[in-house]
């Protein structure tokens, strides 16, 4: 970047990092800068809310990803993942709004959330210039900006230093860092926010049927201890808990069991590792999430009804499932006879399955008795 | 089949089933019928003893389906998908052995055994007959054959009739049929046999460190209650219990995350709804199964260390992971400085990971200037 | 198919095949047949035309189809798996204007057709009957039924037997069975209709800007000859001439080289395989198809522009494209400096890109100095 | 890189950008440089020779690729992608005789070399340091080379300036740059080397037998010209002439069209997209590549026999193929009755593989009957 930046807008979380970032962007590029905060948390709003992006969160982040089942290695369903973009496209209207040329976040240089905010940038108006003050600043950590703070007689925000660092939004919260490095070690039960543990949930069960509200965290479900490999090169620790888009996933996919074609559940099933790596990299704005997404939207047409659950002590249970378009009808799975399906076919049906294999091993016998 | 078979080698569990089809082959094709069976369980063996293939099993179909964390449908374990195989690879020896012409199974034709029991045929011997009696006879049900039973004498087991039908071994037991055909009905608590329910499971937890041993149902770990797509086309609903392999699979996971580099996992995992569909399908043994497990034994030469788990109430949750091949070092993850990683390094990623991003808008954004 | 049939549509062809076929239907059901001929050729409208179902061929099949690229076994163009999904459809959509309860068709019990044909008919419209008469009848061959039609009286075309069969439509012709059978002995070149052999090609070269017209035969382009896998497991020879298919294929290729983002490509043409699979096997109207078209035509959207090529004696080289919709820029790929790309940022998209690599190593040769 | 290098291993290549860049290292760091050279030519081996890596290339690198016959963007045969790796390797196992600290290479900061090499510098030996002076001094292009080579009295290769540059090796030569940025213009015909234009190869056709020589090149086989995607983010223009590997790589497939099994065949076709992926991005030396190759190689376990080829102005027609293993039989495919296959099994083949299509059909016309 050779020309100064004009004017800045910056991701604003009204935590100390981004506190001491709107500091030092003053002092060092002497332009005006513009603090953005997006509310994607549903409590915490009497702090600073610039923007509320909760519905766009939700309905044109979660929702797309939820309709593919995503998930990141099994395990991480992808909460911060969908928030990065979710500000980023926010903060670039709020620039051009503003006439800014210049667009600031305060992600660290070592993790996943700097590729999907800058990604973001590029893919939604590459005119922007782009801050990383954690890439170009002398500050090595949280000592630092403290000391920077009080020379400078910056108003950081008091909170208690905690041995790990978190990030909540409406989906979920993640924790990482500090003492949660070491993965022999069990994470402290202080340290969960959303949910109990599963020996501390109720003990009776709660069953619901599903129509999609924020049940989950009071019985104990959606926390998740995974060490997850980051698309810079490294692996790292986190810890998640994500009680509702946990119960929404299990609910969603026991509702595609009885509505969506085998063939359409495999291909997509196969193709799901692509997807949610391509939202946990940062490449949201991309053709090819766009492509995979029109695949997948493709694919929810029948996808309606009702799911039961059982919610108990960490467990979310599938008990009972009913759909309008049901494609299960038991007449046509029992051992009896029905009209549509004739026991006899299997037996050309397995034959001809299996032609392939035999023809290949009589074959391979037949070269055996001439040697 | 034209020539009448000579020597059947009936594949024999001792139930009502195959006991009917005992007299049935010996009145039908007047010759002599071998009964084959196998011990899969840890218990029962003192009922009908010929062949223990345990060992086997797990050596050769249970581990190998571990290593790739194989699972149907993202619920089904594999259990008698497993199972089959082994049992017809034995039989299919036996008839060698024995100079048999013919082998003989009792799975319906509406399900997914016969296919699996027959394809293996076909791969391993595909000179042998195959006789599959619920194809060919009258008989429509449990009814038809006690009064044929009753009819010639045949003696049957004496258990009482449950409204469901289940399938045991080492791994698993299944359940569907009867009761379990209405989807929105909870299978009643008294059906499972493996594990307690969440609810009954002690109200404290049990840590283990695994070295791979059977301690999950106690902990009520490993039910599976899901509407599943048979092979030979309609949707079916099984019931599951796998406590041990549910927590193999767990710790194998937690065991890769630290052990496994990311896009060797990535790539396997997208192939893993391949795997599984052709273990299901009845395709054990077919050279696209052996292809891509020899691609999925090369991952595994790193994975080996120590994964505690905590059993509680159904859930299964992974608390530590180490390994001496561990490429997970904290040093590299955390947000301090070091010398293998360069925080300046990430914008040099992110700019070029970008780049088509940006070029494709920038190409855009002139198009429309000029028009 | 216990009640007889009441009013049967015969895909009819004009062939040998089905002539018998219709006189057969007549004698064997004692009901009306419909004869349903369909024009998928340019040429001998001239004979039996019922329905021309030219346009709905190409803009229903072929160029779906064509978008993705869709090729079967690395060389077949899929001329005929186009066809009779289309022929199927007509042939349903007439058996309800006329009333009938019945389809039936002309296709062997050992190829692809049948499944073509009768996968269609079931998804389409799953309560008619369907006949196919090479499955049921005695007839072994083409002598069996020119003995047949002799000694009924049915007039058959006067054609003369060839020492292969042929199919052919718009879009291609295939040549399978007789001598081709010797998969060691060249077809002989009497045998191709629709392209001369590179040699007899003009000696100079044509150059042609793409308007999607049919020049491709007189170059000599356009012929394959493979053994391919059939759906029903055997393997097989085949030949095909598609001159007019594989230069739009080529262009397209061209085309989309400039216009379509690196990602889209590659995993759509990862996913080619199994689209070409799916057509191949006959699986046209299936919701897996539909998944994956809506795919690949999201992909299509900026897809525009002229390709231009030159096709001489059975070479086909695209030697020009340009389009509005470019994202291919010299500045951006030369290696002088420009604005967009800064050489400096390689260098760190290496190191990251590269660090799994580098800590992997790190660690085993740390281990290893340990030990 | 703070500390300076004490010596380092430069790979060399002889023209003028390494050449610059030998003395250019001299005077800027002071230290020992080594001139690493190898050879992956037939020819031109009498200008520098330090090692010849011909047989190491085509074994190790040449031979696994084209095992998955390897293709990037359908076109691309991935000689220089091939090249780098086996270069590298030699260059990090002279660096260790030598003790050399530090590697150097001319690839420009702009293309896929300077990745292929630093990646594969990385995995072997990641404490060598790597200098790549494209990205760090000032020259912009060879105007600037030439004027400091003067200024310095560098002795320089005396080649006459092309309006493109280009890369050969064993495998193929490649062409880029200059004149062929313009994608709507032809390449000039006296830039091709290895290959005559189809118009100017023999009017008569040459039969081989493969034994795998390098026979194609006079009879103008094996040029192509695309534009591609490099992995560093933009497209580019690059035209090829691979002659032998072209016939290969066509010989290869139609050997394996009566060898391999058709799902095992499906199933790497599918992966082949990402393979090649990985060879052009750079990453040879991976586990991901390594895990690939392992399933690759296990399907070549039968592929065996000969080929028959005819080549012909451009065209390398397969004419004939034979194999020991050959699973193609024409007793199967063909239409009369053989033992193996019984045509009346095709019906229930595809009763039941129809099914799932046929009970979503029946379930909608009932729904729609309903309302």
């Amino acid at each position: 970047m050779n020309e100064k930046p004009k004017k800045i807008v910056l991701a604003y979380s009204g935590g100390l990092d981004t506190s001491v970032i709107l500091a030092w962007l003053k002092e060092t590029y002497e332009c005006q800068v513009v603090a953005y905060a997006v509310d994607l948390l549903k409590t915490g709003a009497d702090e600073v809310i610039v923007e509320d992006l909760k519905e766009e969160f939700v309905r044109d982040f979660v929702w797309p990803a939820l309709r593919a089942n995503a998930i990141y290695e099994s395990s991480y369903l992808l909460g911060t993942s969908l928030a990065r973009p979710t500000i980023a496209r926010g903060q670039v209207e709020a620039a051009k709004r503003m006439g800014a040329d210049t667009v600031c976040h305060g992600a660290t240089g070592k993790g996943n959330d700097q590729v999907r905010f800058e990604l973001a940038y590029m893919a939604l108006e590459p005119g922007l210039k782009i801050i990383a003050p954690w890439r170009i600043w002398k500050f090595r950590g949280r000592e630092d900006l403290m000391e920077y703070a009080r020379s400078k007689n910056i108003p950081v925000p008091v909170t208690k230093e905690k041995p790990y660092s978190s990030d909540r939004n409406l989906l979920h919260i993640s924790f990482e860092g500090g003492i949660l490095e070491d993965t022999w070690k069990e994470p402290p039960e202080d340290m969960f926010v959303l949910s109990v543990s599963p020996e501390k949930a109720p003990d009776q069960a709660t069953y619901i049927e599903i129509e999609f509200k924020d049940l989950g965290g009071r019985n104990g479900i959606g926390r998740v201890d995974i060490v997850e490999n980051r698309y810079v090169g490294m692996k790292s620790r986190g810890v998640y808990e994500t009680p509702g888009g946990t119960i929404l996933r299990v609910a969603h996919m026991a509702m595609e069991s009885i509505t969506v074609d085998r063939e359409v559940m495999h291909i997509r099933d196969g193709l799901v590792t692509r997807y949610a790596e391509m939202i946990y990299y940062g490449y949201w704005f991309s053709p090819e999430r766009e492509m995979l997404q029109a695949m997948i939207d493709e694919t929810q047409k029948t996808v309606n009804g009702h799911v039961r659950l059982n919610l108990y002590k960490g467990n979310c249970m599938v008990v009972g499932r009913k759909s309008e378009s049901s494609l299960y009808d038991p007449d046509f799975a029992t051992f009896e006879g029905d009209e549509v399906y004739n026991q006899k076919d299997a037996e050309g049906f397995i034959r001809l399955s299996g032609l392939r294999l035999k023809i290949a091993r009589l074959l391979e016998q037949s070269r055996k008795t001439r040697e």
